[in-house]
């Protein structure tokens, strides 16, 4: 390609094959040497030296199993040995602050959810690094070796960088939190945008685990998308976002604050569908409505409900039929809270694809609900697991 | 990433290392080593390591040059030495066969433009293996080294199997033309898509050079798209396409031949848009018109084939505004015999996008025409100099 490889060193190698064994080991484990020679179609003699590292600094260990179809001694495998590494998993969100500590293997071993006032003075980089200071003292004694520490939130990101250039709810402008956070705690810091680690979380852990062409529709405050194409998310290098809450559905439409009328977002996200409920329930409601109330209304007949989720599978169906032309994905996911009422929203999205992308595509086409819940942390441990796997976090580990 | 590295290789190293010296020179030269050794981020003794290979094969030769600001005696500088290797670019389209004898800079040796009757009854792969044939014998005094045969064609496409699985205009069924020739000829054989061919094509030689975010949106006898995202070609590891044109704008349309109905393509290809200006034109027209006729016409003042192209612009700008969503693309090409009205065309395009599309996106967006003519087998050289740059046909020549 025209922009180019990189050259390539011994260190990549390194860090390559360090990953592919790491995550042959995470997901077949307990596995032989001979096993994962074979996997990784790397000699014995490489898979001996590196797993003699991992070993050393704790990273996988040996263990005794009965392989398949055997009846001799047990074999000795390999398997992660997740408990000796911890990272922490953050997740920036309207008016909370979550902070989970997990093993490598994405375990919970401990979680707090804090409330982030939307309207503090102090700047919010500052919050953030206090709140992080003031967990890791009071869990100190449950914590093991660090490796990383992993966030996601909403707005503009660039993830190279780890700088949040905006962000809704919070007044942020190129707000460095990476490298002060990594200057503070001498870790390496992954900050993401939580759409596009929320698709990378469930390829990892969830919904769309092995797919290598997925389309993960988010709809919730915001209307969004994360892709993966040929095995890769969408704009992984770069900090442009799959920003289809902005297509346009109708010109005569509603203003949306992008600046045009009639987007998606303005028809489609879940404060609007609310709106519009309260606006047109009769009799009137007492309180503004929660999205879990619209679907229970929606599954127990009632017509309004019915008839409003029923247009966001329209028109969300009308831009999925597109994305489904240009990408050919196995796998489309749904993600929003109105998945509680799936069987009036996919029906119309299903109808829309088949009607309006090419047949050849649409008809191998899967749509099904994302399985790990937006507010989960897990979403920021994808970040951590992908780092494992490319090599990049397991040769800082491996060096000490 | 899920999908997980490939480990890596000696070879790989070899291979990818090779692929950038060659690509620096290819782009740089006459560059000196030094100069190889900074730009290419390896050690010394690796760049005269590798030069020295292709200097014996006559991949690159050396060259006195005057540096720039030295007044010294002439450098010793690297070039091409494109003359002494060859390779055949093929173009399959709709009644005609392309074969272009090149030089590894790309330039024309020799070309035959054949006719190829759609309705011949020999199965399509023998008749192009007797045209192959034929080229070679007529013009053997002049060929050089022959390294590789490229060929591109509209359909359905295995690029890494070589096999196209069907084509509009000839009666193909999962024909191995890649493979068949690869055994004929012992050449490696490049099978791609003509549109993904054109738009690799226009990053390497033509009108995207340097862009890494790209849409290449195609209006001819079919409508359809190449993406560059993140400097890579979108499904350059799949046999899909990206199928803009079955995008639906009107549900109440024509039928497709692809099932659905009201797809662009219905209404923005250029026999459609004969169809209408024959149709449609008081006094009638004598004879069919051409593309050619009804870009004039338009040009000239004629309303009704104004109309109708600004009705094409508008359309195809309704679904860039989408596709600018997606990718954030720096450059977007149009690529279409209308472009001899580009300043009917153009307009209604740029309007669609500034209206429809994010405009945090749209406002960075260049929308020009491409370079290349569809007709010219440079779209077949592009994969030549791709899999050069990549090192992988590099390495073949290297082994000699």
């Amino acid at each position: 390609m025209f922009v180019g490889n990189q050259p390539g060193h011994i260190d990549q190698i390194k860090q390559t094959n360090a990953g592919v064994v790491y995550r042959l080991i995470d997901q077949h484990g307990p596995v032989s040497r001979i096993e994962l020679s074979r996997l990784a179609q790397l000699a014995p003699a490489s898979i001996t030296k590196i797993v003699r590292e991992m070993v050393d600094v704790r990273l996988v260990r040996e263990t005794e199993f009965q392989e398949i179809g055997s009846r001799g001694r047990p074999a000795t495998g390999l398997v992660p040995d997740t408990a000796a590494w911890h990272f922490l998993a953050v997740r920036i969100s309207k008016g909370e602050l979550a902070l989970t500590l997990r093993d490598l293997s994405s375990r919970c071993v401990v979680e707090d959810r804090l409330p982030l006032a939307l309207d503090d003075i102090r700047p919010l980089q500052y919050r953030i690094l206090d709140e992080i200071d003031r967990f890791f003292t009071r869990h100190q004694q449950r914590l093991e070796r660090l490796t990383a520490i992993a966030i996601t939130l909403p707005g503009m990101i660039s993830s190279a960088s780890g700088i949040a250039h905006r962000m809704p709810f919070y007044p942020v402008k190129d707000m460095a939190l990476g490298p002060l956070l990594q200057e503070r705690t001498g870790l390496p810091v992954y900050l993401q945008h939580d759409i596009y680690a929320w698709t990378l979380a469930e390829s990892l852990f969830g919904a769309s685990r092995g797919a290598s062409d997925v389309i993960q529709l988010v709809i919730d405050e915001n209307v969004g998308a994360g892709v993966i194409s040929g095995g890769r998310m969408l704009h992984n290098a770069s900090h442009s976002l799959v920003e289809v809450g902005h297509t346009q559905m109708d010109a005569a439409g509603l203003p949306c604050y992008c600046g045009n009328r009639g987007c998606l977002e303005t028809v489609a996200s879940i404060p609007h569908l609310l709106e519009r409920f309260a606006a047109e329930s009769r009799p009137a409601l007492h309180q503004p409505p929660t999205v879990q109330q619209l679907c229970v209304a929606a599954l127990q007949g009632d017509t309004l409900a019915q008839g409003l989720i029923a247009d966001v599978g329209e028109h969300v169906g009308r831009l999925l039929a597109v994305m489904i032309n240009i990408f050919n994905p196995q796998k489309i996911l749904i993600a929003s809270p109105l998945n509680l009422a799936a069987s009036v929203l996919h029906p119309p999205v299903r109808k829309a694809i088949a009607q309006q992308s090419l047949p050849a595509y649409s008809a191998a086409v899967a749509l099904e609900e994302t399985q790990i819940r937006s507010q989960d942390t897990l979403t920021a441990a994808a970040l951590i697991t992908s780092a494992l796997y490319d090599g990049s976090l397991l040769l800082r580990l491996l060096q000490g």
